[in-house]
């Protein structure tokens, strides 16, 4: 049965079968010698709070956790480590059933990978046997924690950039492990990013473009301009041309005083290996006073051979002013020497994120392309979502605490996501999310529904939606529903579309406007009768 | 020549050669365009800061680093795409070259796996042609950051809990990416943990100990005590035994109150299973009033069935008050039924890192084992560490920076750890890591050595050690040196060791003292003429 979809797969062969908590295994072990194990079952993954402080986050992880799926059996070989891995007074039997264990008793319906998501609003409802869903449990966290968080900083570093701004993921050396690097790449691209530094992610998924010049090491490798060999420079016409002459000659007019000779032979060397893209550091030695006036007098060289250079890169000291200073002699040297340069591009990196992106901004700066890594890879927070059982052979399950954040919303349910226009007839936003018991029918445009918060009497909402997205689609009924996997670049072009669509107060970085999630009059009901009837009554005295 | 460590290769296949920056590509073909990418170059892989606000790091990566070396090549396949990758225009001979390369003129010192380490000293210290030195960069630090990172958050937990303390990784969930949760639970191993609950890190690491019972799902699939069949229950004897009417003769004597029934049946449907491993869960519905003595009454009957119970798990609330009720309980229970449950363990989870283990400690616990994953797994923090170019073709490279802290400290080094008696003679303790030029002869115990600050330098210290230790080893010459190899056991115990016998002001969680690192006076007078020649003097008016 696993015939139809082997070409689908994790893209780590290290996510199998046992990538899983040793008590997935002990609990399945328990159901199983109480025959409980068939028991159908429904749990739902969702997490509690957004991350970064924020009122949003991207969802993403849906295709992996899908390859996942199409590739989980338990081989031959992992029945033996199982066999050592549990205890030793385990019943043979029950290796047996692991063995013929396959998911085409599950169903899973999730959100679209991508989709702007809320804290409470299951991102994926797991169908089936108890002891095989709950065996799914860690490798599905695993796979959507990070790479919703890491989409959502992607996202929230997009919009501090600005729409029009260039940003370059360079985060592997700091990533965490090899295929947080990679993963890190992938989702960073979904989230709203243009590139990467990352040469295996690039890959491994082709849409992935790929970004990169060169680092301090390249310019103080050389020391001397007699290391550059330019016999063989021609002009972009094929014509014999004196590159390192011309290059004097500019440095003559340009530079103010002596620049920095190795740092000079490595702008050359490396214009001479990529005159087409000639991107150069500029601060190895000194931006203004050497990294600047080398680069340009190397581009105006470049230019009278008839090749158009790039711009710098600034990966030190203050990137605003440093970035202004490198903009107004962009453009000095544009009038001057009637070149094209005063829209150069300027990239900037130095342990970027978010808040300095946004500080930067109030500076005033004339950065094009940000260069972000660690803050993107590590981003010193973690999402947290959770897998909680909502049914039970038909019967809700409720998790009490006494945070009602912590409560689980009980029962199969459906969520909806309706759009209104604004008090001003603006056009149509998302306004709220709608979470409903899985028998209810759905909410129609045009039609009042009432919206209550699943924990508070006091907040009701009653809503005429001009439009319904229905929130969840089937991904996995037994074998993936191929219909799920839609294109990097397709999941990358829908989040940027919610980030210029959804309502700017939700987006903003600085205390936003929480985004509601409400459920349905009836599940409304349903949650707060259970909880009544399960809820310990606490005794005083 | 690979055919003699084809055993050897990385955990994650993903791990090889293009698991690069798109940057090391491009310098590399810039270097060959210009003939020089056959320079002998050094490069040395370094960290700038203690992370954790600490002072102290557990090197750890270093069999990794091996394994990608050893499967270090350039396939057919990895060639098609790197010219798809690059520019277009790059010249089709440097495919040629990158095909032939191999890495048998490279070699690399490294510090021993474990070792406690400190910024400037190089964890690794590269040397080979500068191109292929310059193609490594990226994985060497994505293998080394991470790992580094978790092994000392690690030690740092195990040095808040306390050398007799359980501590178990629970970090797979929340981990960054498939092989971030695998790398956590073995490098938290590396670190002092005692075992994971990841059962794929065991697969692949077999000295990893496994640990897990049951979660609160387990616990919310069960209604009633119907559900659960106890028919086949035996005695550790192999008599029939009713351990359902054994538990509920003690429930009536333990349980202040009526207690969730639910809870009970899946109490007892775990001991069924698992009757020599029993650990409850206790806080599913009410710790103290249902969860406690529901477990009391199981382990009683077990008990009485000849098993010896293991304890209970505390997931949420005042852990510390709640393990403080929960000893007192087992105490009762032991005094009260003659049975030894004063010891039963006490499992704590539920966000725990080091700040809550030490803020435990301060209100008095009974807690046994702590169960740690987030905060173990995505510390919040990266490391920063670095590599940099230190020497080109005999002659050392300084990178220059406003802040000291960046400044490289130039030209092939050697370190040596030195140990000196205190001045209470006391056992002797590391004092001091000297950092020498290659050429210097290594300290001897005995004879005084001027140890001082790379650049302050009115810091200075004249130790005369009772011991020595050379802190490098080769691990790779062309081939792996599989001497550096150690067992993840013996690596562990060393760290365990060094944690008990470094001097324990240094491994204090709040304001340590630093531990010195110092450059021999001959490095001090290179450094410092490399800085005048260098430096650019900055120009006022």
């Amino acid at each position: 049965m696993q015939s139809d979809h082997q070409d689908l797969g994790p893209t780590n062969v290290l996510a199998d079968a046992l990538l899983t908590d040793a008590y997935e295994f002990t609990m399945a072990y328990a159901w199983w010698k109480n025959g409980m194990h068939l028991r159908s079952a429904v749990a739902d993954l969702y997490f509690r709070r957004n991350p970064f402080g924020g009122a949003f986050t991207v969802f993403a992880g849906l295709a992996e956790v899908i390859g996942f799926l199409a590739g989980y059996r338990f081989s031959d070989r992992q029945i033996r480590r199982l066999r050592i891995l549990l205890p030793a007074d385990t019943d043979a039997r029950f290796f047996d059933w692991l063995r013929t264990c396959t998911l085409d008793q599950i169903r899973i319906r999730a959100l679209r990978e991508g989709l702007l998501a809320f804290p409470q609003v299951p991102l994926l409802i797991v169908e089936g046997p108890i002891a095989q869903l709950q065996l799914l449990e860690t490798a599905l966290l695993t796979l959507i924690n990070y790479p919703t968080l890491v989409a959502t900083a992607a996202a929230r570093q997009r919009l501090a950039a600005g729409a029009h701004k260039h940003l370059l993921e360079f985060g592997l050396r700091r990533a965490p492990g090899v295929d947080g690097g990679i993963s890190a790449s992938r989702y960073a691209y979904l989230g709203g990013f243009d590139a990467t530094s990352d040469v295996k992610a690039a890959d491994l998924f082709p849409e992935l473009p790929i970004a990169g010049t060169h680092a301090h090491a390249f310019v103080q490798s050389f020391f001397s301009l007699d290391e550059v060999d330019l016999s063989k420079f021609v002009t972009a016409n094929g014509q014999p041309f004196d590159l390192k002459a011309a290059t004097l000659n500019y440095r003559a007019q340009v530079a103010a005083s002596i620049t920095h000779e190795g740092e000079l032979a490595a702008f050359l060397a490396y214009a001479a290996a990529f005159p087409t893209a000639f991107l150069a550091l500029v601060d190895t030695y000194d931006t203004l006073k050497s990294g600047l006036p080398n680069f340009l007098a190397v581009a105006l060289a470049l230019h009278e051979a008839g090749y158009t250079p790039r711009g710098i890169r600034l990966d030190s000291g203050d990137l605003a002013y440093l970035s202004r200073q490198a903009r107004a002699s962009f453009k000095a040297v544009s009038l001057r020497f009637s070149v094209p340069f005063a829209a150069l591009t300027i990239v900037a990196s130095n342990d970027l994120d978010e808040k300095t992106i946004l500080a930067l901004n109030e500076q005033g700066h004339e950065i094009d392309t940000f260069g972000i890594g660690t803050r993107l890879v590590m981003p010193g927070e973690s999402l947290g979502a959770v897998y909680k059982l909502t049914e039970v052979e038909g019967r809700p399950r409720i998790k009490i605490s006494g945070d009602t954040a912590k409560i689980t919303i009980p029962g199969r349910k459906n969520a909806y996501r309706l759009f209104a226009s604004g008090v001003n007839h603006s056009s149509p936003a998302a306004v709220v999310d709608l979470i409903t018991l899985a028998d209810e029918e759905a909410p129609v445009p045009g039609r009042p529904v009432l919206c209550r918060h699943p924990f508070d009497e006091t907040k009701r909402v009653r809503v005429t939606p001009s439009a319904v997205e229905d929130l969840y689609t089937v991904v996995w009924d037994g074998s993936p529903r191929r219909e799920a996997l839609r294109p990097l670049d397709h999941i990358r072009a829908d989040v940027l579309g919610q980030l210029a669509h959804f309502r700017q107060d939700h987006l903003r970085a600085v205390n936003p406007t929480p985004y509601k999630v409400s459920v349905s009059a009836r599940l409304y009901d349903f949650i707060h009768d259970l909880l009544a009837s399960e809820m310990p009554i606490a005794e005083i005295g």
